[in-house]
């Protein structure tokens, strides 16, 4: 499986769409400007096409197991990992004084993209790092910062996010592990957690746990949960790992995909742990730890998107079929050509997205912006929600293309299916995205949504002059969705539960509609051919989704005995 | 994963929609009548959730393998096949002559379905056989019927399809085995298929091969193809089997799912063969043999979508967690509902529109009305695509429901959706069936496709009264079906092609309308509640779906070197 770096589709996004010029403006990012992004952006595809991408199948074919206690990871893993972390990426957007890179989100997204595209896999393990150096940037004590990260951001370590129970996955506050102090300021910690990426390797000195669990005087809830860093080995008093600490890997999941990365079962028994942030703020920590990562996520199903669309065009290139054409190669049919099409299309509105999402939380922290950081506080579930529905139908499309030899494993089309499929579950499914986006996102009345609303309007009459059609879809469909928010917001917040999906895939399709429309106005005339697909055909889905919205608070859902009867 | 047999919906759809009575009402089915369709369902759900269901996991934790040239079948599949022999399915609708019942197509269809529900890889084994009896019922001589018919009807043979080499995909007339006249009567086949469904096995006395392949004088292409029988032993004066034929497995393919369905590379290495048919008259004997097929695929699509339903719902009315509910199941969380309604809603659609072709084919079969078998002809296209993608959507959405759980293979909601994913590709990929329906069956110029869209808008004219909303909903969208029937007709059949997958969708979208609305009328709360939730938020789908056909002729869809720039 070979990969190609969507090179371009970065130059013309950061270029026209996303304001990167703004971001390498400001103080915080001024050292990314000029030739540092070129050469960051074409440094990182290199490693994801050389390096990374050869590591896919292998990881698939040999998955990770457990042998006598201890992870075997798959052929080729280790080096791979080390050639990421000595290459500096797991720290490109961690402050300097970590050991990072201190780079834009922006640059940072587009890596993991490549990435994500190269080896899914693999590139867990490093994003993991990425949420829980953020984490612990943000709340731990100085003396544990200055112990982990820069052990983390090097990759001599590697970190875990340990939330999900048995009983208590989406509703984290139903968690029962336990932290009892020990009296020597650090805690003994006890339970058991589930679906844990990455909970170990055999390739890092040490593995971090950070771990959320309930102290004795704890309340119910998510009120009463603290977090604690809790390593596989104690580090010593010279920071290298000494004894081992109590917790060991029950076993490893059998899942649907992702076969390289290790989801563990992890058993704490009374394990000792240190305490990141206050007692009973764990909730704070971790959705530092999580907004992070839900980008990161938007940007994984982005990464799989484009390589099932390469992969497809490769095949419809190669593959003689078919009388229509003379034996010409299927891309000859329209309706493969539909399908490739979207593929490309959505993949691009997908990345346009998060691109957006990351340039408005670069610009918000590089000036304190609040309008800009609402922005980004807005995108990001859009971003990952349509980000990884958009990885999980490409690559669907792509199993398609490829026809009968699409259900064949050796293809390589059903892998990035079945790998991506878990992108749209994982740090909160996408329909927590989604009750995130009509819940809190619109508690400010739906000012944010508004103005990123009006700015694609805005963009949409500029365009009027010279590309009438297409500008007039994107006016129409954004001027929909404006509607239709207005009437999201009108209504109580429970009442909006029904048709938060729908609405967050709306937003996403005119997002996307901008996106396209910048990129006909300064591409070629590939550009302008997929830019017209995209507005003419696949946005008009928009009407579809907002009768969802119109419907809301109105009959139309069946209650649960309705449906169980 | 138990299965419940849905009883009820046939009662409706056979009772209200379909015509059942009318076909009952003929001469060739009146012994389908009265208490025997009742009585047929009822048994053949009982076999799908006692004998078939528990075989679903077996057969994908231990797949059919080959060992030193032979098949050896996944743990309780020789069981589970017998039952279906034995209970009489295999013939459920081939003639009595055959050894089969007679029975409606549509009694056959909801077998089918229930089956596929139970065990979608064991299915396919009769499934196979069936098109093979349809097929030499057409179009083979006295004597092959003879000594077929009651083998395959009874089960202690089976039957396969051989048309793909790898070379000669959806373009079947590319392909090169040839039959060499031996003198005797009989011909020499040589050559190599792949994909060959239950290519072999090892439970049936024997494995018969219907096989696409060239005389010498044939011309190239499809004009040029006969088809032969080539068994695996050859049958001996007395009909037992005999010596074995020159022919074997080469291979099993490593599949995304299905495991417990071999799916073989055949090598016939001169082996000894039967025309079925005219020379060079195979494509026709094939197409028998697919039209039957293509019905029966597009309800293996359903019967997994209920399946996945099943497992959805019981997964969310057992799973705690969640705040706002105060802990209760996760079917009270809105977005789950809609999921689940949405599952419910489209399965029932796909359902009924599988029902509605086969009793077109039914009536056509008793009666010769050309109108029906105009309509049967229309809507078997329409089956088999929306059949095939509902069952995969149903089964994504099954595995959102279970959220990590959905990740993790031992919970069988993957399972399901990798199963049914080839559905959506073979027996003619959904992109040709989509292809089939805006050129074959438009080739009327649409009179069949206007009449079935006047029976909509008729149907919806007379609900207006009771029920005004739901009836204007299904108007407008008839209505809309209408004008882009009209606008698709008046295109070149060439240009049809890059719309023929959303105008597909769209069509099944108002029929599934249809049914709703009828379910509405003749069934209780829930069935009004299901029907609110089709008709006012799914079926607006159709706007965007239809846009495309308003763009077909116009610029839109990138050519094929402006996908590869």
């Amino acid at each position: 499986m070979p990969y190609v770096p969507p090179l371009d589709d970065y130059r013309l996004l950061l270029g026209h769409l996303t304001g990167f010029a703004k971001v390498t403006a400001t103080e915080r990012f001024a050292e990314a400007g000029g030739d540092t992004a070129e050469a960051i952006l074409t440094e990182a595809g290199r490693l994801a096409a050389d390096v990374l991408a050869p590591l896919q199948r292998p990881g698939d074919l040999h998955p990770a197991r457990l042998e006598n206690g201890v992870v075997r990871t798959s052929p080729g893993f280790a080096e791979g990992f080390r050639a990421i972390a000595e290459g500096g990426w797991i720290g490109i957007s961690a402050e300097e004084s970590s050991g990072g890179m201190g780079l834009p989100l922006t640059l940072a997204t587009a890596v993991n993209e490549m990435f994500s595209g190269g080896c899914l896999a693999l590139q867990l393990a490093p994003l993991m790092s990425q949420g829980q150096i953020e984490a612990l940037e943000h709340h731990a004590s100085d003396e544990l910062k200055a112990l982990y990260l820069p052990k983390l951001t090097s990759g001599d370590w590697i970190g875990t996010m340990n939330l999900t129970e048995p009983q208590a996955g989406s509703d984290v506050g139903a968690l029962t592990t336990k932290a009892e102090p020990k009296g020597d300021g650090t805690y003994a910690i006890t339970g058991q957690k589930i679906y844990i990426t990455w909970g170990d390797n055999d390739f890092t000195e040490n593995v971090c746990h950070l771990v959320l669990a309930r102290l004795p005087d704890g309340p119910s809830g998510t009120k009463g949960i603290s977090l604690f860093m809790v390593p596989k080995y104690l580090p010593q008093d010279d920071g290298t790992p000494g004894e081992a600490n109590a917790l060991r890997v029950v076993s490893l999941e059998h899942k649907l995909g992702l076969h390289g990365s290790p989801t563990a079962v992890m058993s704490y028994e009374g394990a000792t742990g240190w305490l990141v942030g206050a007692e009973h703020g764990g909730m704070a920590a971790m959705f530092t730890m999580m907004n992070n990562a839900r980008l990161g996520v938007g940007t994984q199903g982005i990464g799989v998107a484009e390589a099932a669309t390469q992969l497809a065009m490769a095949y419809a290139s190669d593959r003689k079929q078919g009388r229509a054409s003379g034996r010409g190669t299927i891309i000859e049919h329209a309706d493969v050509r539909r399908m490739l099409a979207t593929m490309q299309a959505q993949t691009f509105a997908a990345r346009a997205i998060a691109l957006m999402c990351a340039g408005a939380l670069d610009m918000a922290r590089a000036t304190g912006d609040a309008a800009q950081a609402a922005r980004g506080a807005l995108l990001t579930p859009i971003a990952k929600a349509f980000g990884t529905d958009t990885g999980c139908e490409v690559a669907q499309m792509g199993i398609q293309v490829h026809g009968g030899m699409g259900f064949i494993e050796e293809t390589g089309a059903a892998q990035l299916a079945r790998d991506v499929r878990v992108t749209a579950i994982y740090e909160g499914t996408n329909g927590i995205q989604a009750l995130d986006l009509v819940g809190r996102k619109l508690m400010d009345g739906g000012e944010a949504a508004f103005a990123l609303i009006d700015s694609v309007i805005t963009e949409a009459e500029g365009a009027r002059a010279t590309r009438p059609v297409l500008a007039d879809h994107l006016w129409q469909a954004a001027e929909s969705l404006r509607e239709a928010t207005e009437h999201l917001v009108a209504l109580e917040p429970a009442a909006r539960g029904e048709v938060a999906v729908p609405y967050l895939r709306a937003f996403a399709l005119v997002l996307g509609g901008q996106a396209h429309l910048c990129a006909a106005a300064h591409g070629g005339p590939e550009r302008q051919a997929l830019a017209a697909f995209y507005l003419r055909r696949m946005l008009p889905e928009h009407a579809g989704l907002l009768a969802h919205v119109r419907e809301a608070g109105e009959a139309g859902l069946p209650a649960a005995d309705e449906l169980l009867a």
